[in-house]
């Protein structure tokens, strides 16, 4: 693009765009390559094609999916297309050792229903006005024996070697059959044959996207495809990766009351990251967000509990979101609760002086300091019983072993008998 | 072949077709593979399948690819039929890096050509009533991706590099192309297409042939094929394997003469090694050769002539193979005498005396004892003056500085001016 003069109200445009579409970006390569295309699709008025491969054996989206989703959909926002690729030519073929269970050979009957699946899923996160969908095997399955040779030399065995896990395998005299090579070559040639500008991918994904910038240009395509790499997503242990075989995952197909429990169950460290990459929450509300957890002036449950209700809305609708929220908080109370509450002894005679007053046994508990200061709290609706508010500063109440009192925010006790 | 019985006619027949296909060989593998086959073609009364792989570029034969072509003549008149591969897909592709210029992308009417020479240089050595011509783009040239992802799941990556070749590049970190591990698999693939029992080649075509034999296995093929390797033959210079571009080789499109010219050019060191290895001598008279030459009965240039002779005889026919040799006595004898001739000082007057008796020199020269073994030596044909044979006693010689007198097979002097 040089020689070429931008207005002051372009160059402000793709300064906007570089900026949606770096955000939450692990790594973009080359980044200076992405500048370019954006350039060029403003000069020009031509959209941008954004390409995401999709397995066909395993359409359940789930949150860790959508990091990218969540991508594509800003791409999407800014004027620019979506390319969908559903490798059924990968997955038509199984395993050819056949020593695999894992991969098992799809059907041509598969591959059309879990595209079907996808398609639903997809579109409660894009725009399908601005998506196409392919499917592999409309190129990669006319290829002959002469033109698979001509691909495969394009790369050398010591580069395919370099990818993480054959590496590994290699090292450790793991086998690697030869065909296994092919799998990334045909993600690459897809971009080949798609003429893709860039590709969205996990950071596991690395190898074999810089494989379709590779192969694009011994192809002789000029300015080779833009790789934007996302984060890894951890899943609900909060520690691997989101995966449906490790079962970790919020599944965005899940009943309303699923999401919003799985949700509830994330590490807090992990909440921003979620906000960040799987909403489409704003930067300045999510540093608000941010700021608001650091100053403890919104409690991190709240703030997760506003996620699950945002994934509820977003996969369910606007209502579905209310109803799973209002469930969650009549279901699931008790185990909202901390697991580690200080268990407090009160004597045999506060116990057996049947019901007391709750100000009163504030007091006897030491949580509050007088009964003007419990009045309070009950008026101000900081005082639970078993999650249940006291909303009666006249409320009596006869304690039992294991009920739990709590006052404002952070204060729990567990009654025990002596 | 458990639980057969064999007559004692079969048990000797297999025990001699086992010999005559092992003389010469540097390896069976596996040999005991080779006995079933055998065993098996005299029972069945169906000969054996044995291939052997042509390279569709370089259609001119030489003396070194006729060792494993003798091999299969043998295989021939034992009753076995010969498959023959042009390997025309391979050569049709060329090479897809484009980098090197050594393998160029063949036309189809290149293949075509070679074809044809192949066949008439071919029909000198092999029974073509027993020979059948393939062409394996028949087959691979019908692959689909998926069928070659198929054929590449059968290997792994570890195997591949264990060929000789890709190891050493491999290790020196020379590039290697994926698609160049689909050589191997090509002609693997080959034998799979065609059922082969037996394929031959040189010893540097083990790791290839062996790849068949795996691959019949992957494809379900009971008995997988036996590979027969035979010795690399060393060219004219004595060390390095006889090829067209070391120019150590001798074709057998070549004219009567040049063949006849450059056998007699091989070290004597490896004259046995050719008679064995690509003529149709018999053991027995292999076995007789090799004595007489330790036994000094036989002097290394009249075997090395022996064997130039019938070069051309079985390439251009008797008359020619009596030509060449006629033709090389009269033109090359000064080349064929040794080159270390002992020289001896003759006094100036001998050699100004003007013309001497010959039989005078010779006995003046100490290569006589006396004048009596002289004439007798002239009169059985023994004496030679610059190569002429000298018939008549009473012949007058000048002698002048640089003549070469010999006597018998062995003794030369060269006349040398004090």
């Amino acid at each position: 693009m040089t020689g070429i003069e931008l207005t002051d109200a372009q160059r402000q445009e793709v300064e906007r765009q570089l900026q949606i579409i770096k955000r939450g970006a692990a790594e973009i390569i080359p980044e200076d390559a992405l500048k370019q295309k954006i350039t060029r699709a403003i000069v020009t008025g031509k959209p941008l094609k954004v390409k995401l491969g999709l397995d066909p054996s395993a359409p359940d989206i789930h949150i860790g999916h959508t990091v990218v989703l969540q991508k594509l959909r800003q791409f999407q926002e800014l004027g620019h297309e979506v390319q969908l690729i559903i490798g059924d030519f990968t997955g038509r073929i199984g395993d050819p050792t056949g020593k695999s269970e894992t991969r098992k050979q799809l059907t041509e009957e598969d591959v059309q229903h879990n595209a079907q699946t996808y398609q639903t899923q997809l579109s409660k996160i894009l725009d399908f006005t601005k998506t196409t969908f392919y499917y592999n095997s409309s190129w990669l399955g006319e290829l002959k024996f002469d033109d698979v040779l001509k691909l495969a030399g394009k790369v050398t065995v010591a580069r395919m070697l370099e990818r993480d896990d054959f590496a590994k395998r290699y090292a450790a005299n793991q086998p690697i059959h030869v065909h296994e090579f092919f799998y990334p070559l045909m993600q690459g040639y897809d971009s080949v044959a798609l003429e893709t500008d860039i590709e969205l991918g996990g950071t596991d994904q690395t190898f074999n996207i810089l494989m379709g910038r590779t192969l694009q240009g011994a192809y002789e395509m000029k300015d080779g495809q833009v790789a934007i790499l996302m984060p890894l997503l951890e899943g609900l242990d909060g520690t691997q990766k989101m995966s449906k075989s490790l079962k970790n995952y919020i599944g965005i197909d899940e009943a309303a009351n699923e999401i919003f429990g799985k949700t509830m169950s994330i590490p807090d460290s992990l909440m921003l990251k979620y906000y960040e990459l799987t909403t489409a929450i704003s930067s300045e509300e999510l540093q608000e967000l941010k700021e608001r957890l650091e100053a403890d002036s919104i409690h991190p449950r709240d703030a997760k509990m506003r996620l699950a209700k945002e994934y509820v809305r977003m996969y369910h609708g606007a209502e579905a979101a209310q109803e799973a929220e209002q469930h969650f908080i009549t279901v699931f109370q008790k185990r909202a609760l901390p697991e580690d509450i200080e268990e407090m002894q009160i004597s045999e005679e506060l116990l057996d002086a049947g019901q007391i007053s709750i100000i009163k046994l504030l007091v006897a508990m030491r949580l509050q300091a007088s009964n003007a200061e419990a009045r309070r709290s009950i008026e101000q609706g900081a005082v639970k019983i078993n999650e249940t508010k006291i909303l009666n500063i006249h409320e009596l109440f006869q304690p039992q072993d294991g009920d739990i009192v709590q006052v404002g925010k952070r204060k729990f006790v567990k009654i025990k008998r002596v």
